[in-house]
């Protein structure tokens, strides 16, 4: 279906209304678009900045086809719409970027871990378990601690219980949620390989970067990835590569993984913009907004060079103090005046991710400590000691 | 007056929808801001994307309240607001930054050159003329042909006539039009030195830039200006920065100059975010439009360092075909991967500017080549021969 805006270019609708959006309507107004958000409410982060925003339930399929009616083509900031609903949206004739068959991955970790073995790429040990018999019986190959995830709904560190015991298990067993247990891997660093590939199947690369987590959130992204070998960044990159072919993902797929004694892992998969790569805002010559953007309507990919040699970006997470950014601005500002903030506009609460900043430069460990003092200050309007 | 948005932070509004507001509303969305814009209709760039449109007429005071109502601080996008509306709005205690003391250097050629004389600054030899007579006692100063300029209203080449003759002259001067008359100055090219500046005083200078104009439009700019020397370039930034403290200006100031045998002539002044600084989005670590905003609400200012040797941006004017440009974008994105391009969503009329391109990089021939080559192509499909 052909849906035209300003300049008779197309429209683009994304489901959900989270910073994602937002920060994609940002690289959108650059390139003529219109983007259309589909937001729970009114003041969902990109709601309040787009013009075009629909006001709907991304888990009603008339919601979703009546939004899908303005739009060229569709995608989403989350991977929450159920997989039917994309289906009968596809069945219908509506372009949805990435398809449900694709999603799916993304969305059903058994699903994404079984097709990756299938395909011969390192993953974790793992074992679907509905019983303690089928849990015991995988912990007997794996030991003590192991990991339980739930199948689908899971982010940011919910939806993940390191056990230590049966005993431990048995409150996450009795959920009733479908689960998939893990090996307790013992990693050095998590890295990202962020990659976007198009209909047509043209794919592009960012340097794979290392991922910082406290409390199973991302707090850091360093880009590149320091003192990782050339090898392993193909290595990487690669994966990233092959699995946007192979699972025909268009749009952007982030890779999430493990570097262990005995190589890479693949940990999960995001199928968005994604949070490991906020840092190509500036730090790249095409950020993953706009590159997603360019996926979505099969547009050539645009150049993913960086534009310093090390960038930084640090997580903003909620503190006790929601009503002082406008003084923390203004300090922070001061402080350092060419740090880059983002901020995403939503509710503040402890521990939720509100912002990010983005430190560019020469010297590493300058950008990093400049990034995380920014999105330290930020949270509470503390220097760090 | 306070008017607090999204995480407490303070609510801007700019006066006009045009492009300029539309990219500031891009970097305001970084910030956590939300940009309120007045706009003549519904359809103007900046409303496509915003979401805080408000649909009002610039030159109605009671538009202009209303408007500002919602508002904590108030800025334009053009200097179209008669300067006796801003002062009921100043008499009123609105914020509106600049000041309707400081604009009306911007709205009136009269008042500019004459305050510049005052203050010692270059400007070519001038004379206001409402009559025949005047225009002669001033041709025979300064030769013909020599420049007539409208005192307020024009733009983009609009409201200026070089002319030959008193003969050339005539149907200008019997327009009822209040007129300035220049000198026709020997000129080697056109510079433009921007700066912002915030109502505590602080203020930041970028890389001083040659401006390439065609038919009275600028059509290219190149950071920094070529060949410059260092002592002229300072000569430029110290000559903006003391106009901007003299004016009392707080927002982006950009200083129009020619560069003389003699020396440098200041030609024009504008006091919002100026085309001669659209390459800052991506060329300087703080953008003019992330700039404005943080001098009109006060915030220190960020670095204005280059991210690149060199960047050149190139003006997309419409062309004959307005149909093209999602077929066009296909094209140039495979072309040039690295180019940078902002489409306005406007309506495409022949000469109009409705976009533009940034290219950045080592080598200024490849890098203005490329800037050049892109910005022809969006206009009609065609690569230069």
């Amino acid at each position: 279906m052909t849906v035209r805006g300003a300049m008779g270019l197309p429209v683009v609708g994304m489901v959900g209304g989270g910073q994602l959006s937002r920060m994609t309507h940002q690289a959108a107004i650059a390139l003529g678009l219109s983007l259309r958000v589909l937001a729970d409410k009114t003041h969902d982060s990109a709601a309040l900045v787009a013009n075009g925003v629909e006001i709907g339930d991304h888990t009603s399929l008339e919601d979703l086809q009546s939004f899908a009616a303005g739009c060229e083509v569709v995608t989403f900031d989350h991977e929450h719409v159920p997989g039917g609903l994309i289906e009968a949206l596809e069945a219908e004739g509506t372009k949805v970027y990435p398809s449900a068959a694709a999603l799916r991955h993304a969305q059903d970790k058994i699903v994404m871990r079984e097709r990756l073995s299938g395909l011969g790429v390192p993953v974790p040990p793992f074992c679907p378990v509905a019983t303690a018999e089928q849990l015991a019986g995988f912990a007997k190959h794996v030991g003590w601690p192991l990991v339980l995830k739930a199948a689908t709904g899971g982010y940011d560190g919910k939806g993940v219980w390191v056990v230590g015991s049966m005993a431990d298990a048995e409150e996450v067993l009795s959920s009733g949620l479908r689960l998939v247990a893990e090996q307790f891997v013992p990693l050095q660093r998590e890295l990202a390989a962020v990659v976007a590939r198009s209909p047509y199947g043209q794919a592009a690369a960012w340097p794979v970067v290392e991922t910082v987590q406290s409390a199973g959130i991302c707090v850091e992204v360093v880009a590149p990835a320091p003192g990782l070998s050339e090898d392993r960044a193909l290595e990487a990159q690669g994966l990233a590569l092959r699995l946007a072919d192979e699972l025909d993902v268009v749009g952007v797929l982030a890779v999430e993984l493990f570097e262990t004694a005995d190589g890479l892992l693949v940990n999960e998969l995001a199928m968005r913009p994604h949070n490991s790569a906020h840092w190509t805002i500036e730090g790249a010559r095409t950020s993953q907004f706009e590159q997603h953007l360019r996926a979505v309507l099969d547009y050539p990919l645009g150049a993913t060079l960086m534009t310093a040699p090390w960038v930084v970006m640090a997580n903003v997470l909620g503190g006790d103090d929601a009503d002082g950014f406008d003084e923390r601005l203004h300090m922070l500002f001061a402080h350092d005046p060419a740090l880059k903030v983002h901020l995403y506009g939503k509710e503040v609460r402890p521990g939720r991710k509100i912002g990010h900043v983005t430190a560019l430069g020469d010297d590493l460990d300058d950008v990093r400590r400049r990034a995380r003092e920014g999105a330290d200050y930020l949270k509470d309007g503390q220097w760090p000691s």
